[in-house]
């Protein structure tokens, strides 16, 4: 089952299913009004939600046309966006890049940072850059959306909690880390509000791609039209999201909607390319002497999707461009 | 006025206005179901929860007594808990403590953390520890609930955006910090669920002791019965609210909903104590060689409250005890 949030003027928006084909939504704000209110009683609201999908897609119940434009973010606000960065050539490359070092737990402890979670952006919102110097850049990830996880879930215990997996891209602003960071707190204003994929969708629709609490397809990224990355977003993901759950619900619990993140898809071998500008500038760096590539401009365009296992375009489209 | 969120069984609890000597509530979902759901729409329910309030007041109401343990945290679960570290005292003893360097944008630019926001402690909510070794403790906060912030807001103009203020436990485990702030990504399994205090109020209730974006009033700190702190929570607060919703507005906007902390609230004279134990522990450290006061154990009791200009107990009391 495949989920949206239609644009309607309200701050959560309404829930739609999405057909088969993509090509088709159908409204279940009779099942409930947002993706929220769907997720807050989900043992209800998912087999309900089935059946309409269900009915979408054998021509018993009237769709409407999907436009990408019409959707947000599958939750516009949510009560948490928790963030990793499991995959480790990423951590190495971009800490390499800005003469950080790279924690000494680095393959034992993940690497978690809360974001800001009251204004998420949908599909094809712009990406608005208040100045060049902030070195704008995209990260293409992966991410599951949870039930209630309770304090103390253990990995063994955590996957039964994921109720949906999406995409997103994690805008950051990389010149302003180096200082935020120093300051010890960890990232605050070099990342603003991150994007979506439209659909948000249930495990069961990646079948044996969703394994050991990964995801194993490939995440297509392009830069203005051009393929800038087109990795395995499976084996090198170090930590799964079940580790990530139990990281997280070590001194706490999350409530239903939380959303976590897998950090920056990458992948050791440079010719898989990358899922952000800062690795690709680490290596021009490393190779080179001096970065080439330069962060995003105003009119550049970055589009991140997946297909799935039967070449379907899983999550939609993430298609942003950036202005001034 | 004075608004509190009422236990009902469902996520967001339900709205109840706060009568005048703070011995009655009385029921406002006529108004907005939730505390959340006022603030969504804050300009329309603002005059309608004063009424309501008035009419309590005024015996014309029926409402019902306050129990502490019957009510939430005023926002159960919010969109986004940001916490800065505003009183530079508190923020040069913890880092002694742990060897740590203080910024040297200390007095420049405001320390600020995403703390998680999907679930929020009741002020009598027992706080559970789950291994004595994490260090407990208490941070006594002031709090402001914002409305809606445009992205690139000016500290002139953000304390337009405050529609109410709280008190805060920022619960804190000292043992965690240091590991995972030398990764940094800052704060995460250090920083547990947070506690709120009864009665969320509007700026007005404060009268000439809200201003300048600062809170000029006593905190009043309290550990199994004994006062361990009674601050002054306005001159020593360095970056004010409207600093810090200008720093977290630089990037990105803010929902309404948003709580947003001062940071402990800290003296530099140390005969007015600490809401804290950490600052205690460092002063004891400083004076001794070694500090004396432990961390919180089970079945140890926090009370953090403040008075009004009236002598009012403005907010209510945090009134928690530890649990195993």
């Amino acid at each position: 089952m495949r989920l949206a949030t239609l644009r309607d003027g309200t701050r959560d928006g309404r829930l739609v299913v999405v057909g088969r084909d993509g090509l088709l939504v159908a409204d279940a704000s009779g099942v409930a009004r947002s993706l929220q209110a769907a997720l807050d009683r989900w043992d209800e609201t998912q087999p309900r939600l089935r059946e309409l999908a269900q009915e979408l897609d054998a021509g018993r119940l009237p769709g409407h046309p999907f436009a990408p434009g019409a959707v947000h973010a599958p939750l516009p606000r949510a009560y948490e966006w928790i963030d990793g960065s499991t995959y480790l050539t990423h951590v190495r490359l971009v800490r390499k890049a800005r003469g950080a070092e790279v924690p000494a737990t680095l393959e034992t402890d993940p690497l978690v940072y809360q974001g800001g979670s009251g204004v998420l952006l949908g599909p094809t919102d712009p990406i608005p850059l208040g100045d060049p110097a902030f070195g704008l850049d995209f990260e293409g990830e992966v991410c599951v959306v949870t039930g209630d996880v309770p304090l103390g879930t253990r990995a063994e215990d955590a996957l039964r909690h994921v109720r949906l997996l999406c995409l997103a891209n994690d805008v950051s602003l990389r010149n302003l880390v180096p200082a935020e960071l120093a300051k010890g707190f960890g990232f605050f204003q070099s990342k603003p509000a991150t994007a979506f994929s439209p659909f948000a969708v249930t495990p069961d629709e990646l079948g044996p791609a969703w394994r050991g609490g990964r995801v194993h397809l490939r995440l297509l990224v392009k830069l203005n039209g051009a393929v800038v990355g087109d990795l395995d977003a499976g084996p090198e993901m170090h930590f799964s999201f079940a580790d990530l759950l139990a990281h997280a619900t070590r001194t706490r619990a999350l409530t239903a909607g939380t959303i976590v993140g897998s950090g920056t898809v990458s992948n050791e071998d440079p010719a898989r390319g990358g899922s952000c500008l800062a690795e690709r500038r680490t290596r021009e760096q490393l190779a080179g002497g001096a970065p080439r590539t330069p962060f995003l401009a105003p009119g550049d365009r970055v589009e991140i999707s997946m297909a799935g296992p039967d070449g379907r375009d899983l999550f939609g489209h993430i298609d942003q461009v950036v202005t001034a």
